[in-house]
């Protein structure tokens, strides 16, 4: 009478309409950068998902960081990168780039193609209405690393009135200092304080892996969903790869201080966003409290 | 790298995400009855999707005829049912029998089923604040049908109200004149009036049949969307058969009076509602204008 | 210069506005059933009265019983009516004819009554939004009285809402649990269980008698107004009558649990409320803190 | 079983309590003065009545003129009366007086009175923010009357907000004029304009004669209720006293421009609004268009 | 290229502003009285500032005593003026002229002003919705002073309501006790009690002296600015004249009980309200915590 | 008694009030750019300008073209710089380099400095929630300009919404068009068209020149205040030059479509436009329907 194609249609429908309605009203911060910028054919696809969860119902906050656009300018300004411990030893001069670069460029270039989704996207970095104070980072070791911030205070209140307005704040990561000097910030960081600020239901990090693993050398044991209390038994056994130990102890610090749901996933899939928050499974990490 | 499988997921969802967010907030009025109330094994699937309806936000109305409940009730009273051209002769022993079957059984089942999957449904009757007022029908050939009734005015501000309050209201076929008689009346008409007083998004006939065919007699004809004049040169061109004239016609009457869109489905398929409206070609015919 | 008819005329007035005034706005829940509902003479006065206090702005809620006419239908169907110190015995199918009757007839008929007076009434059962849920009774002598239920939760949402729209909402005795299940419903305890959960400014009992007296076997000896205290004096010194204890119990029951006025009056009398309510001493006796 | 006594309670509170619904939340302007206001025996039923209308919902707003106490005070400060066609010629000190007394003295006394029964009042004079704007008026013989005004125009909005604000409104007949200067104005003249600005439900005049009779000699002919053009053919075939007639083509003119009805009553019995607005024939003669 | 002119002007305009945006919503309490009224040439200037602060945005509201005029009418009434300690001795027919004249002249008198001004003010008493309840005054030496009161509550709603619907309330120093009659008070209590009420921003006493001075003999030493200690180490040192202790130490004492700031300026310069709160040192001395 | 000054003082704040009252709640959009920009000493005075509008209760928005900075930037990078009739022929590499410095450099420097005198910010271009429409703008003579755009739509609900949160609009002048490409267009033009969608009050240009003078070469001709009829009559007659000719017609054209007043005022001036829009006589030309 009717085939599998209807039964298998609606089931995979049915599966969504709850999530759906969940995450209705609420906010979401996509933290979007590295590598999955660089996947040129998927990136549209990732504008979509993005763009869908505001066409829901949902508010979407996308926050990105620079990338190999900055090196490129300051390479034809002949002005030479300098780093220390992976941070980027930023001068006035370096600062002057990135900040164009990162405000002029990639945030109005990620506005655009949202725009031309038939949503509203807005462009922000944490310089306007002041949304991230920052104050110069020290480095233990005494190297100073010129003008790299570290957060004092989001102020989210401009964000939140967008995100009611129906608007998609994509923000740069930036921040300025009480005299109004620019500085340089970690764009994890950024996404993941505005998430707090803002007592986010996700924050949802674009990353080039598919998520934490049970036994960090087999592809096969991803974990669909984890607490932080499991998180914190799977470092102490060591099952947490050195490089994915500083995302991963942030992530369970974001759960602690508010956000409900933290979500690791693979930015270089099409449809990354929506297939892990709009199916059961998911196709990464989830980490709750 | 990432399976065809969720390639497929991601497209279905994709397709249904932009109707969702169309209906939002509109109003959905669902014809039930007959055949497809008999289906048995389809009518939890029926409930569920009339649930969902309101899990995402879309204001569903259910309207109910009677069906073999009524006469079998009326054989365990040894009460004789007549009938001239289709309708019921309704003398005021039937009628209370009638009343109280639909009212009191169906009503109220229907009301349990949905308040089970977690929504808030209420039970009501053309009696209920006045909301369907009728007057006694005249045969045309002088025949006294009793208390077989003709809508005069739907009162739907209750509806309404109890739409916007987040509320599934499920309205019995009866109505009732200025002296406070019950009268029975066609549920077809019912769903249609209502849809009209509401300026309805879509209303939904869940009928035995799959839709609107361009060749009657070829299954594979069916026509996914259709509009009035369209419809109108089927009838014209006698594609139409006998059978279904007077529900294409109360249809298309139903676009001219301010309905949006109407669909004609088949309610013995599982999760006929879900299938319809939220995936591109539906499962049966829409009819707009 | 002027009548002796005009001063009594001026005092009655006086004396009904300042309690019109106290009750605006304010929530009265009246129970009505058994003798109270065969009065035939009086009944349609009874209902005046309540759509008389939804026109000058209380909020009435009337709740009723079953009473003979489900035992007529029970008869018409050959199902033997058992009883159990004075519970029915409610097997599947009595549940079947008590509901019917009570949510397809005696509330349908009331509903109707309301509206033609000018007002909207609309009829509810308790299974309408789960308004009423219930557990199966356990008898303590461990004999099952099938769907006999007592009440766990009332959800007063939907009351409330249709009171603040001005509807009248006119409430079967009944229940459902968990499973959707109907259950059969002491009245009196609907009734009390509506108005500790609405805060119900007044709770009036429509009886056959004519409130409390302090000389049981004085009918002048009948008290307009009394205290809880003063109750638990009376029933101490064993001068209430075994017929009224459990009322007069359950009423003090109810004002401990919030209720602010407990009305105990003769339904038998035409008008009874409006005398009670919007005179001096009122007809019967009122209980409070 | 029940008293004739009750019945006939009952009966009263019936018949008043459609017309306390029929008021609530509309307004009500009184014209009091002249020889109502020197019946000391009924002045404070009157005050009661103008509270009550308050307690039950409806908007009083009371308009006063001078009286006799104006001649008091000009005969102590040896002021002479002077009148041309029974308007009194004001000069500047006299306009000082009858301003010192009307807003200083009765105004004030009579909304003390007000306060004592538990409502707020607020005493105003047609200066305070300019809610009555008048020009000199001319003497069609050019007889100079001096401070003598008639309105030109009602500023109406702190005589509504002080209504919504559940403040009765007592206001002295004055106005002034664009200079600031103070005028005697006719007291029913205010009244009606008042009335007519807030477009009241009712313009009741307290005087101190029944109300219209059939026929001028016949005490026993009172009309209790006559439209305008009856009154005009009362008019034309002379049957109205020539005292009443202006008061009464008055009455007729504030119907015509928006007042939905007017009273004429006794203001010498006690109790007279209460009496005229919540008993089925009232005590006077109402006119409505 | 530019003027000095023009940088002056610059410079007085950025002056104010601040103080303009921050006055923005706050209750400004004005108490007017005494030689400061008499200074006729000076008075258009101060209700100038009156309709001003309305104008921009603040909520003045004007309390005035009575003065000269009282005195003038008493003597025309033949009526003896009698004091005791300062306090006039009031009888009931001093105090009817006390009324009629506060209420009635002066107080109608400054609304006129205002209202030609173009903004809208309204006269009121402390009878009025009764604003001021006070009982009578016992004086320490056992002398009955007759109709003079102390406060015993500011009612403020009314002020209140009548300050956001943008009205200027202009109040006569009076008050009424609970049984209605009317008592003479001191204006300056009336001011405080008002401010304290209302928790204004400010309290201004317009009087005849230049405001509070270091050292009492040198007009030169004028002080600005002085917090509540300062003020009591000037009064514990002498420093302040007997003639300034009672006024100083109500300024104090209005401080602690919740005014913000208290002025006391000299109302006999022109403009001086606005001198004082629109420019950085004022004119006279303002009192903070 | 008080000296000269204090007149002085008082006359200067009562002229500005007025003014600042019919300025609040109303949009003033400021036109910065050119050589105002340059005038470093005078900058921060223009920001105290803009700021204190927003802080007395106006809402300005400010539109900011580029200036000597894109040409700095376009010399480091060696592309170089090509005109056609007064406008920069821009190519893809010169186009990215225009977005980068005025939204990333010019934009966010003055969103900070006006955030470090305590008003909220927040920095935009055209491309953001897409508020800059534009089309590739066709030379008359066939030149192709390559991104050089002209507007097609102002969609200003976002910028109406920032004013309303209290947050001050930094715009840059840049636009995009369908596909999302930026375009580089006339800062003038962007001003002059934000002020018509929002039907602004005031759209002040600050300029290098005084305004509009009467003789062109008579600095002391300069006209403080003129109407649009006589603007075209200054035209006909010869008497404005060449080089003000556009700029005085594009005033007149903004006039003709909704804005209320043009100013033309010199931006070098410290405090220009407190000195405008706060004295009675300005310091420049204010164009008037």
């Amino acid at each position: 009478m009717y085939s599998e194609d209807l039964i298998e249609k609606a089931n995979i429908i049915c599966e969504a309409l709850p999530y759906i309605r969940e995450l209705a009203g609420k906010t979401v911060v996509i933290k979007y950068g590295g590598n999955a910028m660089n996947a040129d054919h998927i990136v549209n696809t990732i504008m979509q998902d993005v763009a869908m969860l505001k066409i829901v119902g949902v508010h979407p906050i996308l926050v990105h960081g620079g990338g190999p656009e900055i090196n490129a300018m300051l390479a034809r300004l002949n002005i030479q990168s300098k780093f220390h411990n992976g941070l980027r030893i930023t001068d006035a001069q370096t600062m002057e780039v990135v900040q164009m670069v990162m405000s002029g460029k990639i945030n109005k270039d990620l506005t655009s193609r949202l725009s031309r989704l038939g949503v509203r996207a807005i462009g922000l970095c944490g310089k306007d209405a002041e949304c991230t104070e920052v104050k110069k980072m020290v480095s233990p070791d005494g190297v100073d690393l010129g003008y790299v911030g570290e957060i004092t205070k989001i102020n989210a209140e401009l964000i939140k009135k967008l995100c009611r307005d129906d608007y998609i704040p994509v923000i740069a990561g930036l921040g300025s200092d009480k005299e109004g000097m620019s500085y340089n910030i970690n764009a994890d960081t950024v996404a993941s304080e505005i998430a707090i600020a803002l007592s986010a239901e996700k924050l949802i990090f674009l990353t080039d892996i598919d998520g934490i693993r049970a036994d960090r050398d087999d592809p096969a044991s991803l974990i669909s969903a984890v607490t932080v209390s499991e998180i914190n038994r799977l470092i102490q056994e060591k099952r947490i790869s050195d490089g994915m130990l500083p995302k991963v102890a942030a992530c369970a610090a974001g759960i602690e201080r508010g956000i409900r749901k933290v979500h690791i996933i693979n930015g270089t899939i099409p449809h990354p966003i929506l297939l892990e928050i709009f199916t059961k499974n998911g196709i990464g990490t989830m980490i709750t409290r």
